[in-house]
C-alpha cells in the first residue's frame, strides 16, 4: 500500500488507495464506524483538518491560476450518500476551505418539469465546472440509477442501460480534462437514526428534516442493492469510486480532504510562468 | 452614531452607519489607511475575524433554511474597486466563511461578444442570487459607468443615462427581496504600487499581474471622477454605498464582514417552524 510522500504521518495508509472500491467489495460489509487507514484519533482531527485545508486551498489556487494561463482542466467532486451521511458537512467544512471564486457547487434535487423533459444528463452537463474550477455535485446523475431504480420511476431496461451510458459520459469528461472524485458516503442505520432524531430535537435543525427521509430509510435494503450495482458497474480505472465510512464526521472530512488533495496533486501543476517581461514591468511600475 | 447591540466592543462606531457614503463625501478625501470606527489593532483581528465569521455563517444558514420554507429573500454583495484593492481577498476570507451551498459568486470581466450583443444588465440579471443565497459580484454593472466612462467605450449620453437606469434596476431588486450591500474599496496609489510590486516579485503571484493594471493606474484621476459620480448618483436609501478604506487588509475584511452581518440581521429572521408534526415524527422514527 503506497503512501504519498506528503501525506501526514497520522495516515498509515493512503486513503486514495485504501478507500478505493475494489471489485468484490460489498456494501453490506462496510464498517461505517471505521477510521480506515488513519492512525490518529478524533483529538488529532481539528489541527490536521486545518493544516490540510490550507494545502487544499493552495492547490486550488494553483489550478485556478493555471486556467488563467490556458489550462482547461478541472476537478469534479461527486458526493453520493443516504440522508444524514454528511454530504452537507463535506460541502461546508471541506469544500468550504477552498476559495469561492474557484468553486462551482450544484445540488441535484427532484428534477424539475423542464429537466424531466430532457435527457437525465442534460442538467448534469449544464453544471460541469469551468476550466480551473472545482465542481461539487451534491447528489448527481447517480440518482438516476439510485432513487429512480428503488422507486421504479422508469422501467428496468431504461435504468439498466444507464450504467454503460454513465461510464461513456464520464470517459468523455475525463478525456476533456475533468478529474473525477466520486465519493460514496455510508452511515449505519443506527447512526442515521441518531442524526435524524437530533434534527427533531433542535429547532435550528428542523429545516433539515423531511418526513420522507424515514420512508427512504425503510427502503435501505433496496438502496443497498442499488449502491452495490453503482459501485460494481461504474467504478472504472478512469473514474473510480471511493467508499468512505461516515459514522465519524471528523474522519470522513479528513479522508475526503485527502482525496481532493491527491486529485489536485495528480495534475502535476506548477505556478504558470509570466506572460510578460518581469523586469520590463518592474521598470514600468517604478515610473508609474 | 448608533451601535448595534451585538457589535463587538472593539468597534467604537457601527461600520454600517459610519462607512456609509454621505452626500458631499469626496473620493479624493478618503483616508485609505484609516481604520475608521475600529478601536482595536491588527493584533485583535485574527480572533475577531474568526468569531465574526462564525456568526456570518450562522446567519447565512438561517437565510438558506428560510428559503427552504418559502422565503424568497437574498443578499447581494457588490464589490467594486481598483486593481489590488483586495476584492479577491474579501471573496476568499470573508465570503469564504460562508457555506458554498448558499453562495453564488460571479466575476464580471471584459464582456464577451454575446454579452456585448445584449443590454449591459443582461449578464447581471442572469447572475442574481436565488432565494436564500448570498450573491457576490466581483465587479458588476458599475463597470458600465466606470471603465466604460474612463475609456470612452460608449458615447457620454449613453453612459450618462445609466445612473438613473441602475437606480431603477436596483429599486426593482430591492422590491423583489434582494438586500444590496454595495462596497467601494479604496487603496492609496502608494499601497497599490507596493501590491503590484509584490506580484512581480513572487512567482506564485505572477498570474495575478496584468500589464494593463499599470495603464489603469495611470488613469486614476479619471477613475476618481468616475467613482465620485457613482457614489453621488447611485447611493440611495434603498441601496446605499459603503466606502471602505483598504490599505489595511485586516481592517477591510473585518468591516465588510460586519456589513454583511448587519444586512443579514436586518432581515429579522428566525429558524423556520417545522412543516411537520414533531412528536408524530419522533414516534415514526422510533419505530423505523
Amino acid at each position: 500500500m503506497s503512501r504519498e510522500a506528503e501525506l501526514p504521518a497520522l495516515w498509515s495508509h493512503d486513503p486514495h488507495v485504501h478507500l478505493r472500491f475494489r471489485p468484490g467489495d460489498k456494501v453490506a460489509d462496510i464498517e461505517t464506524s471505521a477510521t480506515r487507514g488513519f492512525g490518529g484519533s478524533k483529538a488529532d482531527a481539528p489541527v490536521l483538518q486545518a493544516e490540510r485545508s490550507v494545502r487544499l486551498g493552495e492547490l486550488q489556487e494553483m489550478l485556478y491560476a493555471n486556467s488563467r494561463a490556458g489550462d482547461t482542466r478541472s476537478v469534479l467532486l461527486i458526493l453520493q450518500g443516504m440522508d444524514t451521511a454528511g454530504k452537507g458537512g463535506i460541502v461546508k467544512h471541506v469544500v468550504g476551505a477552498a476559495n469561492p471564486q474557484g468553486v462551482k457547487y450544484t445540488s441535484f434535487g427532484k428534477p424539475t418539469e423542464e429537466e424531466l423533459a430532457h435527457h437525465y444528463l442534460w442538467r448534469i452537463r449544464k453544471a460541469l465546472p469551468e476550466p480551473g474550477h472545482i465542481g461539487v455535485f451534491d447528489r448527481s446523475h447517480y440518482e438516476d440509477v439510485l432513487i429512480v431504480r428503488v422507486h421504479d420511476l422508469v422501467a428496468p431496461d431504461v435504468w439498466g442501460a444507464r450504467y454503460d451510458e454513465i461510464n461513456a459520459f464520464e470517459r468523455e469528461l475525463v478525456d476533456s480534462g475533468v478529474t473525477l472524485v466520486k465519493v460514496a458516503m455510508f452511515v449505519s442505520l443506527q447512526e442515521q437514526k441518531r442524526r435524524l432524531a437530533e434534527r427533531l430535537e433542535r429547532p435550528d435543525k428542523y429545516w433539515k428534516y423531511n418526513p420522507a427521509d424515514i420512508d427512504e430509510r425503510l427502503l435501505w435494503p433496496k438502496y443497498e442493492q442499488a449502491y452495490q450495482a453503482v459501485l460494481d458497474r461504474t467504478s472504472t480505472d478512469y473514474a473510480p469510486w471511493y467508499v468512505v465510512p461516515c459514522d465519524r464526521k471528523w474522519y470522513s472530512r479528513l479522508a475526503i480532504t485527502e482525496l481532493l488533495i491527491e486529485a489536485l496533486k495528480g495534475l502535476n501543476m506548477s505556478w504558470p510562468p509570466p506572460n510578460f517581461d518581469v523586469d520590463a514591468e518592474k521598470a514600468r511600475l517604478a515610473e508609474a
